[in-house]
């Protein structure tokens, strides 16, 4: 089992985009990279084998829903997640935060990652202190998410990479309000990292920094997180209204987070925010952006989405792009996707989520030896 | 490319069961066998070289949806339904009649095989002694659906096997309506095969015995059908409301069909009937049974169906069986299927299907291999 750890390669002079490595116990990740979202321990429509093959080098899974359905015992009798989903290559969870506090706040609810994909009917009973307190949408059972029980969950399932538990607070915010939100955020994650420091157990923790759209507070964020041994640094929180917002706020922040560390850039992962940000310094994204798109017939190809229900696809018989080597431009057609979108058939989700997983994946490898010529 | 033709191997000395070898363009079926329903082109929620990976030797496509979407043409320009498809073994096409009588019989409706897939807003406007006018469920359009164009659409779509265009009479049917009926399909048939016969393309055309559950009138059709120079013989209509119903009217209609032609029985492929239909002489059935199964959660074992959402299998973590090779049972754990169906997750209706179609290969194996020791 190798250890935790991460170099830069390169750096380019043109911005400050950087190629680097990050070690973990189930392999390495290169960078940058995207990270794509298997909310419940499985990309949608296709099986970790599959995954496996296309070369994604990181998944995330969501602890708060893993943490309802099937629960971290099973996960755990099961020896972790890795064994349980049949994973052998890294693997990131979140907190519960994200997700639990989207229950909470309704105006954030459309940002929750894994919308229209299950009803929720839980909602949250008590936020205090020590942690928050909310029903299960699975069962109506009560379950109480504070600091500790988020990283012995994230202990249990044994990712490569967790996060410390935080507050998200909802966007329409005063700024007392927000700095109090941060201020309570900084000390659950300090309870993390304390709880996570018990026992590592091979698990590198990344930070993440919030203060919303304040430049102000995000300073104060990356300074207060930057004093503690986190191993990483994800950004989370509101991250502004537009794209130019967002790439203004991550220009300011991204030069006070330490540079010999991993950060990674929480929930963003369309091309163009990818585009923008990777100058930035950004190492890894997630987003469910991709696969999602697929399901819904937005095929990614190197000219720009394109659209499978059109109909001037269904008598095109070659693949979705000719120099693409993913298993489904190798094997089928465009115009046999067109029909199986336009027949409702399940397979079609499978073979469009391939193209645009490896799409990604072949994206990403290409963005980085454009850097290591910069 | 080889040629159609049909040997038998062995044949059983304590029932009518029979182990032969049909071979088509495409390659061979080893019968008895199982034949999977690919009503669109696809297998729903695998692709087609996963299908083929199985061991599928013959899968069955519905001319009526895809006369509809892609339509023919489509097909055509593709270079048949084989290229278009990406499937290199052998394909069974049906005539449309089963479908487009459903639409005008309400009450057969729900013998429907893609029922619950899609909407069937599209009705009949007219039946004729030349056809049946319907229109279109896709986009309206008026679609002229006769034993000509039938068989037109199913040389264009090029698949191995094809079935005359036959009149579906409603359950509920008087014994006067139902010999008409009879009347109207052997004349349908007969002209099916002229048009076959102007050229055979390489295609085998099986006829399909009727005459509902009258003994007489299936007499009478195995006559009148033996008499013309079909490849082979499949079994239609109405088969009693019972399996023993069933039973008693194949156990007096199979020895009727011409014995060194293969024959296949239409829509049946539980594995009761099966048990009880192979030793009277059947060589193929199609259904949808075992992969609607999978997606409905159960999966086929050699104990019996076994129901995936059963909380006792939550924490399983070994496999459905564990004598089974498929890529499934090899890879994924029976609490991670539970998990993946208690989370509606896509990727359970694939590994669900992969175990129960490689369940049904397998099976129809151990048939033959029984049989070939009687």
């Amino acid at each position: 089992m190798s250890k935790w750890g991460f170099q830069i390669i390169h750096r380019s002079k043109k911005s400050r985009a950087r190629v680097g490595r990050i070690d973990t116990p189930h392999g390495h990740i290169d960078t940058p990279n995207f990270v794509a979202v298997g909310t419940n321990g499985t990309l949608k429509a296709l099986d970790n084998r599959t995954v496996d093959e296309i070369g994604l080098q990181l998944m995330f899974c969501n602890t708060y829903h893993l943490l309802l359905q099937p629960g971290v015992d099973t996960v755990k009798r099961a020896g972790g997640l890795h064994k349980y989903i049949n994973r052998t290559q890294p693997i990131i969870t979140d907190s519960g935060g994200f997700q639990v506090f989207s229950l909470a706040y309704g105006s954030v609810a459309d940002e929750l990652k894994s919308r229209g994909a299950k009803k929720h009917d839980g909602h949250v009973l008590k936020i205090s202190e020590d942690g928050v307190l909310f029903r299960s949408y699975r069962d109506g059972s009560k379950v109480l998410l504070t600091p500790e029980s988020s990283i012995q969950a994230q202990k249990a399932l044994g990712a490569d990479i967790i996060i410390p538990f935080d507050e998200l607070p909802p966007y329409h915010i005063g700024s007392e309000q927000l700095k109090k939100s941060l201020e309570r955020t900084h000390r659950w994650e300090k309870r993390s990292l304390d709880e996570h420091l018990k026992n590592r157990q091979g698990q590198a923790m990344y930070a993440v920094v919030h203060g919303g759209v304040d430049p102000e507070l995000r300073k104060h964020s990356c300074n207060y997180l930057s004093n503690l041994p986190f191993d990483g640094y994800a950004v989370g929180g509101s991250l502004g209204k537009t794209k130019p917002e967002m790439v203004e706020m991550l220009k300011a922040l991204y030069p006070q987070l330490p540079e010999d560390k991993p950060n990674h850039l929480l929930g963003i992962g369309d091309l163009e925010s990818l585009e923008m940000c990777i100058p930035l310094g950004v190492d890894t994204f997630d987003s469910s952006y991709p696969t999602r798109a697929a399901r819904h017939g937005m095929l990614l190809t190197k000219e720009g989405p394109l659209k499978i229900s059109r109909l001037a696809h269904a008598n095109h018989f070659g693949p979705i792009e000719h120099d693409c080597e993913c298993s489904t431009c190798r094997q089928f057609s465009l115009a046999y996707l067109h029909h199986l979108f336009k027949a409702n058939e399940l397979t079609a989700y499978a073979l469009a989520t391939i193209h645009n997983l490896h799409f990604m994946v072949d994206l990403m490898r290409r963005v980085r030896e454009r850097i290591l010529l910069e």
